[in-house]
């Protein structure tokens, strides 16, 4: 069983049976394989008996988008399982425990979490989660600073980034944020009535100006060890729980992608009450819950990163007066741009959203498309402008009524 | 001889002899251990008869500096043979060939450049170097934008950097120049008629903002592979002819370092010529000679890394309008920046500069340390906000002129 190859069912029950503690191995054990097979092998084992469960998630050695198929280094499971074992440390209870990684197998045995959901999939069917924003402000201000050089010992980590140089999957960012939606690519997909918005995001200078600008960050800026693709489909949800999965993307990065990405994928979600929403009345309060939790996760984030500044900081010269508010305030401008830069590349880009592309009606899913690209190309542009959280609100507010107009 | 050892000169002269094709084996052969004990072993080994001459240079598993002693990696030796190798394929003719690398003796054989002079010692003792600028500006504009995700596959950079991450000698620069000069370290060394000077570095909190945001650049910019030590004892020279040498502290780092390193040693000994010149017209002449280097360094440096970029960047959305212009501008900025505390550190850090160290006269010492200091803190303060090189030739004339009221 050592060397690589896709696990059957059957394998995969073996290795959850010698896994200590979990199961009983003299009682019946029913196995699932539940992944969408583009990417990786995910086998969903029960005890009906005892209702233990746990999920093995093995790595394919290609990736399979919309039809295509390109090959995909298996180590993206070894990055995932080492990431995930450090976000444990850092912010625990935040995160699925790793009972067992094996390398030959690109195999990940971890905490089974399908009491929880796909927060994607939640916000769609209008879920509301009250502690949302608590979870994952400590998630990222945790993660972030303690991997940074204001939290961590700076050799270490320089030591600790070799392990996390991760060329193929950034590449997929590269490419997929950070380049195709701006251009006439091959790549791209979008609805034919959104012609002209991505022929005016391929002709825009000063929108290109900003994405290259952020692009070089995402090339170059070795800030901290990012989860590296935070989207609300890497986050299982209860109303009382949080867990951040995949995070096969990580690498050493510019903290604002990840908080960005958080906060572009409400944003997105926002976008598409235009289709969600019963009535006006029940979308404008959805939208209010929306833009409460952007406003909630930039807030704890900013308080929590700057508590745990105070009382950890290991860098001298990072208690100089007035660092930590520059610092603050360019991390904000970050995560403004990047966040833009993860609406847009959801609506003309190779990959879409749940949130927006399941919207039937192609007259309210367009309104939808327009209301995030509007946002997402308004963040971009005024990102290294911004100073507060509410002027991205504001910008939220004005593409809804913007579009009624 | 595989395990490491401290090499007798008679080991160096029976591995010259195994190089091809450089020394006749069955005639005379010199060995002389030229190097300061202080982190290398340098041998330089010369067969009289023929002129045929090599250099053997291995690393010491620890450090002198002032009397202390410190352990230090061997693979300082791996990591400046393997930058040499890329700069001589990047920049031709401008670094020494190495004929052989030897990674259990920590040993590179290198060609014996003692034709040349060390270029600090060629500057205070007069000297013109007219193509010096010319041929620098070469070498910084190809081994940086080549060894970027501007010039160099993004993926390939990212597997590269790992073979850089040069945590020791990193730390040496972290402590040494983003750190010690500006609080009261016992690593500091200065004149005691420089103490009020020192204590103003140490309480002034708008330059320590400036120094923390250039250390966080230091710590997390990975825009090209730097030389990293690129100060004017780190070159070889004659009027013809510049060979870099040293690049032991090489890691991938933000190309503004290299740069500022050259600019700010360049002004470090124009600071000097208080003692250097005889008198105020050959004074005046030799300042000037000195600026307009500093000038010719710049704007050299940024015809040619437009030229290349213009001709060979590989990045498309660095193609955007104004984008170059934007990139080169920061480059300024930073290259201002830490100009700016290479020369600070060279005045009240531990390691100091024969340019200003050897003025027997404390009075005139004291003039040329506070002219740099004024140098060095101007541009610190004012890097952000550069726009020209000419402000950094203001800022030195200014320094001049305000040290004689």
């Amino acid at each position: 069983m050592s060397s690589y190859h896709p696990l059957t069912e059957a394998e995969a029950v073996e290795i959850a049976k010698s896994i200590p503690n979990v199961l009983q191995p003299d009682q019946e054990i029913v196995c699932r394989e539940i992944g969408d097979g583009n990417l990786n092998l995910v086998f969903h084992v029960r005890q009906p008996s005892t209702g233990a469960s746990l999920i093995l998630k093995q790595a394919l050695p290609y990736a399979k988008v919309v039809g295509e198929s390109w090959p995909l280094t298996l180590d993206r499971s070894r990055i995932e399982s080492e990431a995930l074992q450090i976000q444990a440390k850092l912010a625990p209870g935040l995160v699925p425990a790793v009972y067992r990684y094996d390398a030959d197998l690109a195999l990940t045995v971890m905490e089974d979490l399908s009491d929880h959901v796909i927060m994607r999939r939640g916000l769609i069917e209008g879920g509301i989660y009250p502690k949302f924003a608590e979870h994952i402000s400590e998630f990222m201000a945790r993660t972030l600073f303690f991997t940074s050089d204001l939290g961590m010992n700076q050799q270490e980590k320089k030591l600790l980034s070799k392990s996390f140089v991760n060329p193929e999957l950034c590449k997929i960012t590269e490419d997929l944020i950070f380049d195709d939606p701006y251009t006439n690519s091959p790549n791209n997909s979008f609805d034919e009535h959104l012609r002209e918005e991505a022929q005016a995001l391929w002709s825009d200078t000063a929108l290109h100006l900003e994405v290259a600008l952020l692009r070089d960050k995402f090339l170059t800026s070795a800030q901290a060890l990012l989860h590296g693709d935070l989207h609300t489909g890497s986050i299982f949800i209860t109303p009382e729980s949080t867990k951040v999965i995949d995070p096969e993307f990580a690498y050493f990065g510019p903290m604002g992608f990840d908080i960005g990405a958080v906060i572009g994928n409400l944003l997105l979600n926002y976008a598409s009450q235009e289709h969600w929403s019963s009535d006006e009345a029940s979308r404008r309060e959805r939208r209010a819950y929306l833009l409460g939790t952007v406003r909630d996760v930039w807030n704890l984030f900013e308080s929590k990163f700057r508590k745990i500044w105070d009382e950890n900081v290991i860098d001298r010269m990072a208690r100089t007066e007035g660092y930590q508010d520059h610092y603050v305030r360019r991390l904000l401008q970050d995560t403004v741009g990047f966040a833009g830069c993860k609406m847009v590349r959801r609506i003309v880009g190779l990959s879409h959203v749940a949130d927006i592309d399941t919207i039937p009606n192609p007259a309210v899913r367009a309104k939808a498309q327009r209301i995030a690209l509007s946002i997402g190309t308004s963040m971009i542009k005024q990102n290294r402008d911004t100073r507060s959280i509410d002027e991205i609100i504001d910008m939220a507010d004005t593409a809804v009524h913007e579009s009624r107009s």
